[in-house]
This record gives structure tokens, sequence and C-alpha cells, in this order.
């Protein structure tokens, strides 16, 4: 039987279990990526393993959600990642060169590799063929000392994509589409191939924006197959040599398939306040917009801002709104400054920002108050931008320069109708992408060789064993769909912090309860509830990190976002999942206690547990986890695991 | 006998007084500016006082300081301006089009106009023969309902410049010796004119960088007079039919005259923390750094950017530095991505930001921990970086691009000798400043007839008429010097409530003790006791309403700046000077009761006070004040003052 893209790739790496989706695999990593509000732990934690140097064959350090820096602490983390990337043999890209998955995609990116980074949004390599997984900083840590990376095995889905995009439509039509038919969770424990005459007539830019945001369906990861335009891309990177013809089987077998014509899109957007909530333009055109941006790993390439330059050539943005292109890479910037674009957008009434994250995660340009922001983003959660009751739409770069140019959210289609004189604007990729390289420090040029700690940078929290006993209050019962943004948010006054677990952790969960972090103190030891996907989002294992520096020792959910349940077992949470009738039943300020030795029966292998509510009633409670995941829980977390292998002689590939 | 600029402008422009130097004068106003951090005080002020529409020749309101928008406060607050602009008839300028002065200057700055600014560096525009003061918020406000603005008459000091400048030195230097000659204080109670055929040899942007830099020396404003030079800078902004010839008479009589030889200017570099701590580059050479920053209302202009431009095409800033230029206007840097400096520079590895005032006043880009950054700015006070504890140094933008080449500080000449290949780059203006004008909205193109208020946006808080007795503790003792930003520091996390008196008022001189505010609070009333110079720096009258708002009722200082101690009449608190005697010996909770009737004692115009302290010993004290600041202190205020005023009838230029 013939082999899927996915299962060609992992096959090259595995080193543990077998391709039986739902199954744990163990794969070798061949690169990994850090950025800045992820990357600090990152190391700190390869420092506590007593790591050497990287043993991947390519690490890199970004920066690129902090740019701006508000505070020292975000430019001592820069200092601090320079520091560290210099000392264990990372490249180093300095902030202001862009964002990670831009920068990486257009310096190391590499058809049939595997890449592991500490940001959800690490698959998008895989639109050049590289099987790209987030994960939380630990799991970098490790896999950059040459353990390898577990894994649910996925079941791998075809998406056959027919036709040709129309004109207006553009690939941030392709996953909002899927985003509107697979919804948030669609994708949860599955990769997505691309295939079919329509994936071959996109552009490398154009399957990237697709891969990234494959992140807001769940997915462990999307791909698309290379071919003459992977070759092409890579070359005019200057990377031609890095080209391998990679593709499915013919006769490979998808777990499902997913068939898209390309031809019936039309411009789409995710409204307020999840990007699965998706309608065609037309449905909510009218309402006045007073924010547009363009940028982020999305739709923040040179291709993804040329088009918004085109339409606003000669033209100027509506005299009430704000329309700031932030671009995702320095390389970007700088060709689109060299051909002109730059000073174009400006003389629109652009305001062209530096290559930076900063406003997807509610870093700059927060929205105004009870006003509408249009953005090219990936992610509307709600309080994401920066300010509560939100209004953040996502969109294309088109759709977002035709409400920059209307003042209100327009189909394009029907701004051209309009104007008349608006084609729709084509793109070129430019014939070489001769960016500077200025920004990158690589390993072999580094400047550092010791750590450089500013008085922020903290410790890394340590946790005692899996005790016999889980028992304490229900200190917050929350809804579906939890967002680390909700566990820990990203807003400037609260990121300076991500080196400081002790002072981060004053923050954990306060944009649901702000007295949260307060009683779980007082309470000294607790449990948390949770609906339906909970942990959803970003790969930030701070999200895990922080209620276990509070005493948190199990969240019970319905169900777990991937990286974020990854997360709880390596601090040593125990996750379990409850029933919709239990998560009904179970009130905040309830006692609930693990009725069994929750030591031994994570030790033998126990699935099912028995909870026992306010000495009152009982349900069982399902742990889902691997052996492996069931050693990392008893020792009380990956670290002290890899901290004894080590001292036990074994090496952190054995974990 | 003939007359000085400043005494042509002034006469023209008297409505009460006469010009004798020290005595206070009425004059109007032509033009006010306000910038985002000051502005929504001077419209709330506006629309507290029941005035209907701006009555000045020129009204314009940009957003300088907190483009960033770190938070929804500052959109907000960006959107009431806007509105407020509309609704009043001002020009708006949109947040990054630059910096109040640098647009002002491209715009609107008018030869032999007066413009009165809510930003201390509002004297920019001197460099086109504009005499141009910066005020507190209330002054402007009242300015702009048709009042006079009322100052003490300064002295007119010659600044006569000989020669003409060497290569690698700039006009940076001519302001850097001044400060160097002259100190922080050299300037208070007095106007400086550049005469002489240096003068004549600089250009308008050479000009401005001193006349806006002017205000380092504490200096009322500082004056160029107009040429062909001044002429030829307008014409090729488009607005050549501005141009008037103003020149001093031959028979002028100054108070003094300073001569500078620019053929002796060596590249000049202000060492931490105070602008007239300046030595010859030469003398701080070797020191490390980690951060440069090009930009600001001083250094920000095209013309200032492109010398550091020049010398980094075809190189490479140092690695281990991070290197920002923000451009001071948009027009500055449409200009420079349309000839392709942009690009130039991003290749050389500099972070290209949008315009904004930003790093300046902290917000963004604060420097890393125990490290030095290089700025082309005009103020270096301790703290102001957005850490305690900076190294902040002020040089021109060639000694700083010459920084960022080397890695540490070195005198450009020195480094032109090691590179053999760097020569001194010559600035053109150019043919036309074509820079866009979309982000500016004019009044006529107004979007907006009423005010967008949003949650933040506080209240005007109102005093009583003054009392007969102040007593109280002694809350804080302080030294020096004390800026505005000791008083209220302009960090983003405290500049978000600008607009919000009652949550601004607890951040109050935390930077030189956090308790102050609680205390404050807790006591009721007090008083607050500084040695010289108090209240030197910004125009921010927040420094002057928030003691107010927590209670303290006169400052006892051995001298106060002139902003500041306008500010402090504006809001009611008494400003007392004290001999060095009396500071010495009194201390931080020492009792202090003024023992004369104060309310009769000001308004019946009594100089020397009586205060008493701890009950057991005797001071005097003196108030400086007009009989005009008298009205205002009895009133409790301009605001209180100017609204009876205007309930019985007089206009309020009657104030």
């Amino acid at each position: 039987m013939g082999q899927t893209l996915t299962e060609k790739i992992l096959s090259d790496h595995l080193v543990e279990g077998d391709l039986t989706p739902g199954e744990e695999i163990g794969i070798e990593i061949d690169q990994v990526l850090m950025q800045d509000t992820t990357g600090t732990m990152v190391w700190l934690q390869f420092e506590a393993l007593d790591l050497d140097e990287a043993q991947t064959e390519l690490a890199a350090q970004y920066c690129d959600h902090q740019t701006y820096q508000f505070d020292f602490k975000n430019t001592d983390d820069h200092r601090f990642l320079r520091s560290a990337a210099g000392t264990y043999g990372a490249h180093f890209s300095r902030p202001g060169n862009g964002i990670c998955h831009n920068v990486h995609k257009e310096n190391f990116a590499a058809p049939g590799k595997t890449l592991l980074g500490s940001d959800s949004h690490t698959p998008t390599p895989g639109g050049l063929g590289q099987l790209a997984i987030g994960a939380g900083g630990l799991d970098i840590a490790v896999a950059m000392g040459g353990g390898a990376y577990y894994v649910e095995m996925p079941e791998v889905v075809n998406v056959r994509l027919e036709g040709e995009l129309p004109e207006w439509s553009s690939a941030k039509d392709v996953i909002l589409e899927m985003l509107r038919r697979e919804t948030v969770k669609g994708g949860v424990g599955k990769v997505f191939e691309y295939t079919g005459p329509g994936a071959e007539s996109l552009s490398v830019p154009e399957r990237t924006t697709i891969t990234n945001m494959g992140t807001e369906l769940g997915a462990t990861s999307s791909l698309f197959e290379t071919d003459e335009k992977t070759k092409d891309y890579l070359e005019r990177q200057g990377r031609g040599d890095e080209y391998v013809e990679l593709t499915a089987d013919d006769d490979a077998e998808y777990a499902d398939e997913i068939v898209i014509d390309l031809d019936d899109l039309e411009p789409l957007i995710a409204c307020p306040s999840m990007p699965d909530k998706v309608v065609p333009v037309r449905e909510v055109a009218g309402e006045k917009v007073e924010q547009v941006l363009v940028g982020s790993c999305t739709n923040g390439g040179y291709e993804d801002i040329l088009p918004a330059a085109k339409m606003f050539e000669g033209r100027e943005v509506a005299k009430h709104l704000e329309m700031i292109v932030a671009p995702g890479s320095k390389q970007a910037g700088e060709i689109l400054a060299r051909q002109g674009w730059t000073a174009e957008m400006m003389a629109a009434g652009v305001n062209v920002s530096e290559a930076t994250c900063g406003p997807c995660i509610g870093i700059g340009h927060v929205p105004a108050s009870d006003s509408i922001s249009l953005r090219t983003f990936n992610r509307n959660f709600e309080g994401r931008s920066g300010i509560e009751d939100d209004n953040v739409y996502l969109c294309s770069p088109q759709v977002a320069a035709a409400a920059a140019l209307k003042g209100e959210i327009i189909d394009p289609r029907d701004l051209a109708d309009e104007l008349g004189d608006l084609d729709a604007p084509g793109v070129e990729l430019p014939e070489k992408y001769d960016g500077s390289k200025t920004d990158l420090i690589y390993a072999e040029d580094a400047i550092d060789d010791e750590l450089i700690k500013g008085p922020n940078i903290g410790e890394v929290p340590l946790q005692d064993p899996l005790g016999s006993n889980i028992s304490g209050e229900t200190l917050l019962k929350m809804e579906d769909n939890i967002t680390t943004d909700h566990i820990i948010p990203a807003t400037s006054d609260i990121l300076k912090f991500r080196s400081n677990i002790e002072r981060l952790s004053d923050f954990t969960l306060s944009r649901v309860d702000e007295t949260f972090a307060q009683r779980a103190k007082d309470a000294g030891t607790g449990v948390l509830v949770a609906g339906e996907n909970y942990g959803q989002g970003s790969s930030r294992e701070h999200a895990a990190m922080c209620p276990m520096y509070l005493g948190i020792e199990a969240v019970l959910a319905q169900s777990f976002a991937r990286i974020h349940k990854a997360n709880l077992f390596n601090f040593g949470i125990v996750p379990l999942a409850i029933d919709e009738e239990t998560y009904e039943k179970i009130e905040q300020g309830d006692d609930v206690e693990i009725v069994d030795d929750v030591a031994d029966a994570v030790e033998s292998g126990q699935e099912e547990f028995t909870i026992r509510v306010n000495d009152d009633w009982e349900a069982t409670a399902n742990l889902h986890a691997s052996e492996r995941e069931r050693r990392i829980l008893t020792a009380g977390g990956k670290l002290p695991l890899t901290k004894q292998q080590a001292e036990g002689g074994a090496a952190p590939a054995d974990d």
C-alpha cells in the first residue's frame, strides 16, 4: 500500500512506535525554531538540563513578538536569546528581522525535513513540503538536546483542491473555507495534505498561508507536495539546491478526503471572535471599520502586501480609519521598499510598521473601544487584540485593502465595480528575493559564548514527583474553547514576565477571573474544570507552567487541545477527560478528590479514574496518556524526568 | 533704538504690558499646536470652558507620542483628538504622520507668526523665524479660545555664529556646545537669537535642530532671522508665499552676546544623564554601545537621517547592537523610501520604525539593563528611556551612525580614518518635499462634529478658590533639577492615563518615591519641597494637575522651571521660592504652615511670606507672581477663573 507524504516523512524520521493513527510515535527532529516569548524558557530549560550544544541539524532563535521593546525586560530577553543562541550554537534573528515563520521559510525551511517549533504556527513551511509541528518549549529543548519528539500519529486527510482561484479570491479564502467547513476543532489529531490541480496552481507563499492557518483547525500540521513551484521559490531565495521532490504515492490511503473547488471560492471573512465564524464578505458588507491591519505570519509576505499596495497606489485610505502594514519579515519590507511600494503605501495613508508579530497578540495598535478592526491575521479570539469585547475580523489582504479604501467592509469585487478603475491585483514573485541577511547572525558568526541574564530572567520552576492524593477545590469552572490567551494573556504588560514564572503566574487566567491567581495561592492546591477544546491557541508552555506554579494538580475538561495537553504532561498536571454530564454537574467551588492512588494508577496504565465531588457524588474521568506521558507525569514533569534520566546516564533521546 | 527680532514679533502681537525683561506681557497667539499626550486635556478644558471653535488663525492636533497604541486607551485618545479637532475646527494629523514639531514645520510654521504649543519643544519653528513657545495645556486652551498668552518678557541674547561647520560636525554640535557652555539652566527667562555668517550658512533643517533643543537650555524660545535659505525651504515645501523677510535691526540691543565659531566645533556628545554633560566624542570613545537610535524632533528630519543612511550604504551595523531609525515625520520617511534610502538602511541592519516620538519618552525600544544607548534625541534625563539607571548619550546622526558601524562610541573622523572609504556625508535638501498629505485631515475636511469619548476619558478636575490657611506635612523633599518626567513619568504604562487624572495621579512622583501618592491621599493635604530648577523638562500640565488632585497646596523650591511654574499657577498650587539655607534645614515629614492669610496675601500682592516649620522655626518664602497670576491662584486656578469670567460676561482674553 502506498504512503501519504506525511507517512513518508514520518517513516524517514521514526525512532519509536509505528504509524497507526492515535498511537504515539517518536520522531527525530532535524530543525527547531524558537521565538522570543517562548524561547527564553526553552533556553533556561536547556541550561537546566546541563546540555552542551544544539544537536539538531539546525536551531534558530527569532525575536518577533515583542520587537517594540516596551520594557527593558523585553530588550533583556532579546539579549539573553542572542547570548543563548551564541552559546549553544543556534542562529539568531534580531528584533526587526521578522516573524519566525516568515524568516524561517525564507532561509531555512527544507522539504522533507522535520521542524519542531515553540510556536503554534510552526506548520507554515508545510507549504514547502517540510513536516513542521508546534510544541511546548520543553519539547523543543529536549529535541534540541537530541531527544526524539513524541506525538500521537495523526490521521492524514487529503484536501483536494480543484480549479483555480478566481480574481479577488486568495489563498486566505481557501483556509477560511476550510475553517468554515471543519471548525476550529476539525483538525485535531490530523494532518491535512493538500493535493490536486488547485494545489499545483498555488505559489509557495499562497501555500504557506494555508499551512500556517491550518493551526486554527487544530491540526497537527498541514502539508503540500513539492513541485516546480517549490523549486522555483527556493531558487529565487538562492536555495535551489535544497529542493527535494516529494509526493504522496498514487495509491496512498487517506483517512478522509475534503474537496474544495477553488473556482467557487468568493472572498470570505471570519467574524468576531473565532476564526471559524466564516461568512462571505458580502454578508457583512457595510460595517464601518476603524482600523485595518495587513501583516502577520499568515499574510505578511511580500506577495501578501503587494496586492494591497497595488490597490492603494494612487488612492487614499478612508480618513476615519487607521491603516497599518506590518511586514512579516525584513526581506519582505526591504523588497517592497526597493521597488517603491513602501513609498506608494505611505502616500496612500498607510502607517508602515517595522516587521513584527506585535498587534496580532495585542502588542501595539490595540483597537479603539467599541470599534471594528479588520486584520489579515490568523486569530481573532476575544480580547487577543489587547482589548476585551473587541470586534476583530480576519480576511485576505485584498479584502482588507478594499475596506481601508471604502471605510467599511466591502467585497472587493463590489468596490471594483464602484470605482471602475480598480483591477484585481496580480502577484508575481520577485525575480530574486534579494533582501539582506544582515540581521541574521549565523551560529558560526556568534558573538556571545556565555549567557547574559538581566535581572528579570528567572529560574525554571521544578515540581515534585506525582503523589498519591490529588484533591482540592474547583478553583475555576470554564466554558468551551478556552484559549492559551485566556490562561496566560500575551499583552505587553504581561508578556514582559515570560522569563519570570513567579511574576507571570500572578496573571494566570486573569482574563477569566481576576481573583484566580490569588485564590489559587491562598488555597495552595486545587483543580480546574473546563469544557471542550481546553487550551487551544498558541503553544506557550507558560499556560501549564503557571498553573503548576500556583499548585494546580489536575485539569478536568471535556477535551484538550493537542499542544496544551502535551504541556500539561510536561509540567506534571494530570489532564483528565470528563463527559458532558459531569461537566454540567460540577460547580466552581466544589471539592474534588481523585479516589484512586494517583501515582500508582498513572504509572500502572490505568485509564479510568474515579472522582468524588463534595464527598457526595462520583463520576468517571479518563486519562488518555501514552506510557511515555505517564512516566513524565509520575516524575512530576518532563524536566525532572529528563534530569533523572541524565543523572542515571540515559540520553534525553530515551525520554 | 533698534529692535531685536524677538521684540519685533512681540511688538506686533502685544496686547498687554511692555517689553521690559522680567515684566509680564500678554501676547496674541496666531497658531496653536497640541500633541496626543497633552492634547486630550487641552480639549477637555476647551470643552469645560464652553468654547465653540478655535479662534486662532490655525490650530493643529498631532498624534505622535503614543503611536504604537499599546492600549486601547491610546487609540481611544487618538479618536477623541480627531473628534475634538473636527468639532472645534483644528487640523488633525493621524498617528504615524509624524512628530508635531516636524509636521508643523513642514506644513504650517510661518515666519513672524506666534505659535503656542502644549509641548516643550514647540520652539522648533524658530528656525524659520516663527516665535514659538511651549506652554501648559490650559494656556493653549485659553489661547485657542481667543485669550492672550502671558509670559515674562524674556531677555534677548544674541548668539553670534562665526565661520562654517567643518566636515563631520553638525547643527547638533552647535546646540550641544551651547549646552556645554550655558547648562540646562542657562536659558531661563531668555530668547536666543542666532545671527552672523555662521547662522546664514545653516539650512532651515539645521536651524530647527538648534531651536528645537534650545528647550534644553531652559530658554523661552530660540529664533533665527529669515533669509534666502528660509524662502528656499518654504518653496521646496510648496509654501513659498508664506515667506516674510525678518531681521533684527542693525542697532538692536541684546542683553548679552555669545559667540561660537563653527570652524572650531568638533563632534560632541552629551553623557548620561543630563543634556548639558557635553564632552567631545573622542573623550568617551571606546565605550561599547548596545543600542543606537536616530530620530526624534531634534534629528528626525530627512536631512538628519540622510547622512546616517549614506554612512550605512553598503556597510553593516555591528552585530551586537540594535540600530533603529524612527523618522520624525512621514514626509521624511516617504522621501527616504522613494529615494531608496530606506531599503539601503534596512540592508545595513537598521530597523526602520514608523514615525514616532516613542523611544524618546520611553515608549518602545527601552534599552537593556546595564547597557549604553546612543540617541540623536534631545533629552537623556535619568529613567526617561523607560529604565532606571539608564546610560543614554545624545549626539548627532553622524556620531550615532559611526557608533552603530563600529559597535562603540567613536569620533566619526577617526572611523573615517579607520575605514579609508568613508566620506563625510553631504546633505542636499530634496528638490521638492513631495511627501503626501494624506494623513493630515484639514479642519475643512473634518469628519467628526461631536466628541467621541472612550471609557478612559475622564473629567477635568476643578479646585476650590484659594483659602486663608495652607499648612501640612512636607510629603516629599527633592533635590535639584527634578524633571516633569519625575513628577509624572511618560512611560507607556502611565501615559495611557493622561486623559484620566484620577487614575494618573496614582503615579505622581512615583519615580522619586513609590509611596508618595498613597501618602498624599492619606494626608489629604501637604506641601512639596525641592531644590533648584524644579519642574524642568516637558510642558505636561499633568505634573501640576496630579499634585493638585492629591491635595498639594504649595511647592517650596529654590527655583522653578518656567512652564512648570505657569502650570502650578494654572492649577492653584502656590509656588514659593526659598533660599538654600531654608532648603537645607527643612526635612521631609516636617509640618509647614504659611503664617500669613494666604488668600488675602496673594490677592494683595504680598511677595514675602513667612513659613513656620514644626511650630519651631520660621523662614521667608517669596511669591514671584504677576497680578494676573495672583488672580489665577486666588480663584483656585485658571480654569475656575476663566469660567468665572465667562459667566461674568468677560471674554477669556481678559484673563
